[in-house]
């Protein structure tokens, strides 16, 4: 049998940015280089098709490459969207996913990382966010973001023409340099942070009692020193918006103003109308568009503020979930309206499994794959995800190849014209997956995804077999579980007896070259700066929380 | 708020046989006449409507009901076929399946009874099995089954017309009394006992060891004393076949000789001619028919009988289920080709959740609903069922009301214009559903369910809550936990603290209500008597092997 040897590229340092250009081929990880010597040949074949196709496309539509509209749902799990079948076991309809599925590629085994903001980075740079320092997921003011020398979609695109345009949730970072309009987008409007802030750790959520460590909450504070260990949401930064590369201005804020579980819901009512504006704005121009729409919702707060409950089901999350699928609805039919249905691709999905933490309240439990956001088990990090370009990718599709989110980054860049733009100085997770979009099931070009929990590996999918690293411990990855994720979608029934040490050992080996590859491309730290420089209307609560943030990080060290 | 009150009907103690006429309301459990108390007069309306429908359908018709095929497989799980979507997540294919879906309707909350003896018997009677001795189910020679005295549903449409055929699986005992030939059909091929015998307690399952107490097994039994303590199937009768209220035949099977997997392999195989032959033979005939298809397949027993895996789940009853799929094709496209599509109806599902016993190995494992076959919690329980009647039932449909299997006796009977012939001496507790399968969604005439572990309530439904009952002990229930089945599809956080003692204490009165109807109306015997009387060439070992069975039952006794 042939020994299989990393190729030389494999193994080099890393080529200076000034090197990057279409002939230097993309940095990749060990895994996939096993698989390119074995099918190298037969995917260059597709290629070349696939460009031919493009071509095509790109000829009947004024020689523009496709339209992206890419909508990410937050804490979604597989099978809450896009099924009829699944919706009748949840008690609440879809019809909007459920259309865009019927009209598109369901990507049944579509990876992401177990928590929003690894995802989004995972999707934006097409890199495992434990490469850039991303893995982490900051709630309160942190200081720290997606650093500026990452390379994203919206610059990749907009190098080559694209308007680009960015709303909804961020969620990489506090510090300028990690927001959306200095990451490639010419507009964005989004919340500096998170729902934790905007749906719980506010005046509503302390009545309610959903979260701990608030600034008020119900009960006599007389034993309290200590005002700063608690959250004060509303200092916080909420929502920002500004074009490229100049300072954005916080809206809907007044100095000294609470914020609402009312003024989550205007925000998210906002966004939405913004991605229905931006579509209209941006369909009438000459340049293709990509427009990056993350909605906030499904994930809301406290459960008195919603009025009214429209589902059997009759969870929280579920609620509002029945109001984005509604939404999407209508960005379906303005696109009609439009007349961009056809030059556009639309992928919706969510970023990580749903969040148990609210479980049953939610209506989300783990429902076909065991665990929630934050685990490694599928449940953490299987999402439903749909991709419709009509004409192009077959309609009314299951493909059951594995992808991950970073794929969407290579593979929308080769799409849209890009894929020069990628750099070739650290390693690209992201694999193209377009032959898969393309050609259907089997022509994926991925068999394994390496699952992190922040920073620490935890498991390993390779075709259908998992592994689960006991403790993160990799040198007893050879005595680990396996589980057979076909027969055994929720890892309960551990088939290492079966599959036996040889198993252990591929995977073994498999962990070996991913670290090995670190050893050449070692993870970087996130970038780091001062929370909110870049706001030009910055309230005085706010800097004085910042005031408050760099004193707890800087003097306790004194 | 007005009084609930029995009408006087659910109170009157047993009308006599000969009293049994269309005047004489059914017989229903407590709980639908608070149904039908208030919503009677819109179902009366409905019905109305309905009958127009069926008589126009039979006057297109020829002035026949529609013929109908009922196909019922052992051992298939919710989610096991039928959706590409699950297809997916199992990693196998049922595309004829999920052709009949999308030309029918899915009956998303179909329940069973926990394993295929009572299901089956609910499904012919209308009346869930402890009412009638029958909830227990006998792998061995046992000399019960199903009594005489209950009225089938091919009792039913006999008497109104309908020529009757059951090919398959049966396994309601193995008294003559309880055979399907005596029990309405005009003709049946079956086996007497169950896959038990036909696939693990024999030769090669020995060999494997996928069971214990076989009569040969791979040690030596030096020690053995009592022979009649192991199982020899070989002994027992196997496949029999016969034509109405004559002696059968057992087939396939000379004196002496061994069972085998592939003997069984051919019993499906024949089976399946069968069914195709059948469809051939009654569709040319005047009178509409019922036939009744009962694969044994998927479940199959050691591992290294099959040939070869082709799906990449790789499971032994995923490659049979597969196989199962491709016959159920076969038996469509045979449909077309006779004309009969358009005048018959079609279902198809499970007959309880999957054999967990086997899993992985078996390619299943609890999956959306937790537990399997024998278990009350959604996954012994929940099938996947689904109901074609092209120009009748609206195609592609998923319905969400709770439906029950003993539903579809009372349901065909009214199609096929045999309400008359339902007894009224007895509990009946199949509600018609036609209304749903007209009407669709929200037109179910039922919202709970009782269910048993044969002779035990362990658990109540009762809209989307489901109350399971500490140790079966009915005084704990407004203890006991209640789940919400659509957040928490596994029944894994119990809402009792929600719900509380008020929800307990509606469950409770639900559950009195039930028990007060069966003092009225008391639970029965099954039929006994001598096994395999009426057998016509019943081999030496099997005569040998009942002798056997009397002595073990009778003579310790003395």
């Amino acid at each position: 049998m042939k020994k299989l040897i990393l190729p030389a590229t494999a193994l080099a340092v890393s080529v200076s940015a000034s090197a990057q250009a279409q002939d230097v081929p993309i940095v990749r990880d060990a895994e996939y280089y096993i698989l390119e010597e074995q099918h190298g040949e037969r995917w260059a074949t597709e290629d070349t098709e696939i460009d031919a196709v493009i071509a095509e496309f790109k000829a009947l539509n004024d020689g523009n490459p496709p339209n992206i509209l890419y909508i990410l749902l937050d804490d979604v799990g597989f099978g809450d969207m896009g099924s009829p079948t699944m919706n009748a076991v949840r008690g609440y309809k879809t019809p909007a996913v459920n259309q865009i599925a019927a009209e598109g590629m369901r990507l049944a085994r579509m990876y992401t990382e177990p928590s929003c903001t690894p995802t989004r980075v995972a999707f934006m740079t097409g890199r495992h966010p434990v490469r850039n320092g991303m893995a982490n997921t900051a709630v309160d003011i942190s200081g720290f973001g997606l650093a500026d020398k990452e390379v994203t979609l919206a610059e990749v695109l907009s190098d080559v023409g694209y308007n680009t345009v960015h709303i909804g949730k961020w969620h990489l970072g506090d510090i300028r340099e990690a927001w959306p309009n200095w990451q490639g987008f010419d507009y964005a409007a989004f919340p500096i942070h998170q729902q934790g802030q905007l749906t719980i750790y506010h005046d509503d959520g302390a009545d309610e009692e959903v979260a701990i460590s608030l600034y008020e909450n119900n009960y006599d504070s007389k034993y309290t020193l200590d005002n700063w260990f608690r959250s004060d949401a509303s200092a916080m930064v909420t929502g920002v918006e500004g074009v490229r590369n100049e300072n954005v201005r916080e809206v809907n804020m007044e100095p000294g103003e609470r914020w609402t579980e009312e003024k989550y819901h205007q925000m998210n009512v906002d966004y939405q109308e913004q991605a229905m504006e931006q579509l209209r704005m941006l369909s009438a121009k000459d340049e293709p568009f990509f427009l990056n729409y993350w909605p906030l919702y499904p994930i809301v707060g406290p459960r008195t503020t919603t009025d009214e409950y429209t589902t059997p089901n009759g969870g929280t999350y579920v609620e509002k979930m029945k109001l984005v699928d509604e939404w999407i609805g209508d960005l379906m039919a303005e696109m009609d309206t439009l007349g961009i249905t056809d030059n556009t691709i639309v992928i919706v999905m969510g970023d990580n499994g749903h969040a148990t933490k609210f479980s049953p309240q939610s209506g989300f439990t783990p429902m076909l794959y065991r665990g929630g956001k934050g685990a490694t088990s599928e449940g953490g990090v299987r999402v439903d995800a749909f991709v419709r370009w009509p004409g192009v990718i077959e309609e009314d599709t299951v493909v059951n190849d594995i992808t991950h989110v970073v794929d969407l980054f290579t593979t929308l860049a080769r799409i849209g014209g890009a894929t020069d733009g990628i750099p070739r100085d650290r390693v690209i997770d992201g694999i193209d997956q377009t032959s898969l979009l393309l050609n259907g099931d089997t022509y994926g070009r991925r068999d394994y995804v390496f699952l992190y929990a922040i920073n620490s590996l935890e498991a390993v999918v390779k075709e259908h077999i998992k592994l689960a690293i006991p403790g993160g411990s990799i040198e007893n990855a050879i005595l680990a579980d396996f589980y057979h994720l076909f027969r055994d979608p929720q890892e309960k029934y551990p088939v290492s007896t079966e599959i036996g040490a040889w198993g252990g050992a591929k995977f073994v080996r498999m962990i070996e070259r991913h670290i090995k590859r670190k050893a050449q491309y070692p993870d970087e730290a996130p970038g780091l700066g001062r929370p909110y420089e870049g706001i030009d209307n910055l309230r005085p609560e706010s800097v004085e929380a910042v005031e408050e943030y760099l004193f707890m990080v800087g003097t306790p060290q004194k």
